[in-house]
């Protein structure tokens, strides 16, 4: 898959438990971290709508350890009428074995009363010029 | 529902991130320590036999802030050949909201080559002697 | 030591790193969660007046492990022109050993401008209510 | 000042708090993610020894808020008869502004009984090929 972001995060310390694996909490926050670049790349003025996490899944594949370089990339995958999907994977740099693989559901909301607004085009056009076009 | 283990968490600092708010990954945390507790409650000793996070989802269904008091309740609602789930909610003590629901899919796994092994019976009698019958 | 507060934590893996122990950098965590629990007990209105962390000092003593409970304690020390002197010790609660001991300088700024402002009285005698006499 | 290894990490959401800037606590994070960096770089053997933070300080010189980029330097300082002494400062990549100072105290201790024991020449030397001469 082509990915518009690689966010990079060599495995240290503060990322791993006592099993001596990355915890399997902090791949939602690898996941975070690469949208908000995702976002970044996409440049898009958000104005009064704000987007929210509605859902997240995570399919743990293989643990990942001390010293091991993860990369994670993000896309859009759908856009729906007030929310779109974004798929996640991580990966071990030196293997390409996959880590984790994740889906994040993201609704769009007005910035004031927080209910789902309709998914801005410019918003849909912003993402799909880092991105190629994306399903509906 | 009535839950074997409640844990409590009070959200400070540490728990929000720049949104205001409680950080989205930080649920996966509150799970995996609801997890432990089970556990140790129900304290079967698991010998050569290991769980192992395979998949988590979490619906996000209100945020919470700053001061406010969270409970996590896990339970395991099914057994399957080699693996079972638990669900898991976090509401907010003082007005009952519900903050998060969330399912993890648990494997277990032999400790020596971590291929996935039947759920021994006595594990499953034992999480029953704390909860109650749990369906197949 | 008498505490005015004290915060508990069971340690759980998400507390822990691959070394098997509690993780250094979250003994900063357990001070700050520590730190606002003391205020929320202070119940002072602080208005235009912030407070603002300038330096932290961790002793490490002893390490912890899953499953043992921490207990935290901290009460304000010493009161300077603009700031204030935060003592913390972090022990396990069955065995009474000490695991760390931390010192946090406080100082009050202007929301305004973050320039530091005298500690407003209201806040040493709202302190010494919960605390008794602190000394200057 | 010149750094044998300095670390990256643009500020994200995880790394914020509901102040809006970095939480206190992760900069004991980013200083133990350099200090893995460092002695990766080192590649020293460490046999029956290992290295245990004996004390942290942080010097907060100026908050950190989301899209800055951070990089954080360290290099020992110092030997000792059974420790030394690393040095670390963050600093905003785009400004130079420093951000937090900080110093570790490491301690080598025997793996089998956690006994302090004398600084191995060879980890010295293997140090100072990386930084240069370092001071008794």
């Amino acid at each position: 898959m082509d990915w518009p972001v690689t966010y990079r995060r060599k495995v240290r310390y503060s990322d791993t438990d006592a099993q001596g694996i990355v915890f399997n909490g902090n791949y939602a926050r690898y996941f975070d971290d690469t949208l908000t670049d995702l976002f970044d790349l996409v440049g898009y003025e958000w104005g009064d709508v704000e987007v929210v996490l509605a859902r997240l899944e995570i399919d743990y594949r293989s643990p990942a350890r001390l010293g091991e370089t993860l990369i994670t990339g993000a896309r859009v995958q759908e856009f729906g009428t007030t929310s779109f999907v974004v798929r996640l994977v991580t990966w071990e740099e030196a293997s390409n074995r996959v880590v984790a693989e994740g889906k994040q559901i993201q609704v769009t909301v007005s910035g004031k009363d927080f209910r789902p607004v309709p998914v801005p085009p410019e918003l849909k056009a912003a993402v799909e010029a880092v991105q190629g076009a994306v399903g509906d």
